[in-house]
């Protein structure tokens, strides 16, 4: 689907309108046209030109606003985009787990992508108003990267998770429901022919399900997968009515 | 294990002194630090200072040769990066599926990732002298991007999947003889049971193959799916040999 049209890339107190222009050039690459800026320096600036080139309708029609608060009022998912560590208590996410719950879990909300002054980041009081943290995995010797290479990053993470949210859209994943029954089923064919500790079935039964969770079955492979079961259940079923052929070697 | 000393990033015929340094912060934040200039402009100049900040050592142990053949003489894998379609006959591959060879296949070897001119790219010579192609998914309405802004991109997927083949590393994947003995197990006990079609078993075995490569199974879970069959081949062997004891239900 098109999620262009619900995240919004909000800068707040930008000092470089180089900077906002190669944002505005950042999001156009990827698909993003919403730009935010909260308090900034001046935006019609021939720098600010210079850096968004083929993406100045961006710069041209960004929204202005006196804080963050008012920024991401109407927002129901905010990422505060920090590079601190363990200051605050919220869980702190790569833009890969960001970009992956945006376009899968939360793909109707409102989302609001949240960057800092050039120099000092985010104060404290703007992160705890956003409901997510998110911090770039960058170099420990320099991590602190340009703030229009940082936005790149999370729109190049939506852009190519949505490309891969629309193949993985087109085989049909199994749903809970059915991968609940498949595992269901397994257990008690693996129960009946003695692989599975009648005691403790749950040990490897907890393997199988990190196996297939992996592997992301689509509904034909789970449906091979209980064939397999029905198979060894079948065997059973003749074996035990003793209706199957007998070899004679 | 450290990829930096044996990736390079190399650019051809750089206009932009601001976007060399541009380019030497996003390898550093990245933790990459081998550039190669291919013919470029003024390297020592105040632009080049200013947007690499705190990357100039990278700047500064810039290796300058006259033409893309003498810059990657020493590689074993090079990567044309490029935005045009289809004019090539090699495959083209998206920056996740280069980094993802560089860092699990090709991990010891030397290798260079080629950028073109900001306004014309790379030659279809130069494209030529590269063993791979790879471009950047974008959007189709403005598909340039930035040249510090590419680089950034493979630099972070290298990175990132470094990062996720250290985490992979603590499993012990199982490789690929234990994968093909694991498949050839499946389909000889998979055959005996009557699961798999004898005149075509390959069909079924495609669909297991792919969902257990998918998955990215460790020794001990190869393990258990074989355990899974040897108590199918034991119960198949027992009933052959009529050793089973028989239920008087």
């Amino acid at each position: 689907m098109d999620r262009s049209s619900n995240i919004a890339i909000v800068l707040v107190e930008t000092q470089s309108p180089g900077n906002i222009g190669m944002v505005c050039r950042a999001m156009k690459n990827m698909g993003l046209n919403e730009l935010r800026l909260v308090n900034p320096c001046q935006v019609d600036h021939p720098e600010a030109h210079k850096f968004a080139v083929s993406a100045r309708d961006i710069l041209y029609s960004a929204k202005l606003f006196p804080s963050l608060e008012d920024a991401v009022k109407d927002c129901e998912i905010s990422v505060a985009t920090t590079r601190r560590h363990g200051k605050y208590r919220q869980e702190i996410q790569t833009p890969e787990e960001v970009a992956n719950k945006i376009t899968t879990q939360f793909s109707t909300h409102q989302v609001a992508l949240v960057f800092g002054r050039e120099d000092s980041g985010l104060t404290t009081g703007e992160v705890a108003l956003c409901r997510w943290q998110s911090t770039i995995p960058a170099a420990d010797e320099y991590g602190s990267l340009n703030l229009a290479q940082a936005v790149l990053i999370f729109c190049y993470e939506l852009f190519r998770q949505s490309k891969a949210e629309a193949v993985m859209a087109t085989r049909q994943l199994a749903d809970s429901v059915a991968m609940e029954a498949m595992y269901r089923h397994m257990e008690i064919t693996l129960l009946r022919i003695g692989f599975l500790n009648p005691e403790n079935p749950a040990h490897i039964m907890r393997t199988l399900r990190r196996v297939y969770s992996r592997a992301e079955l689509d509904e034909r492979e789970v449906a091979v997968l209980r064939g397999i079961m029905s198979q060894i259940d079948w065997g059973t079923n003749e074996f035990k009515g003793r209706k199957v052929p007998v070899r004679s070697d």
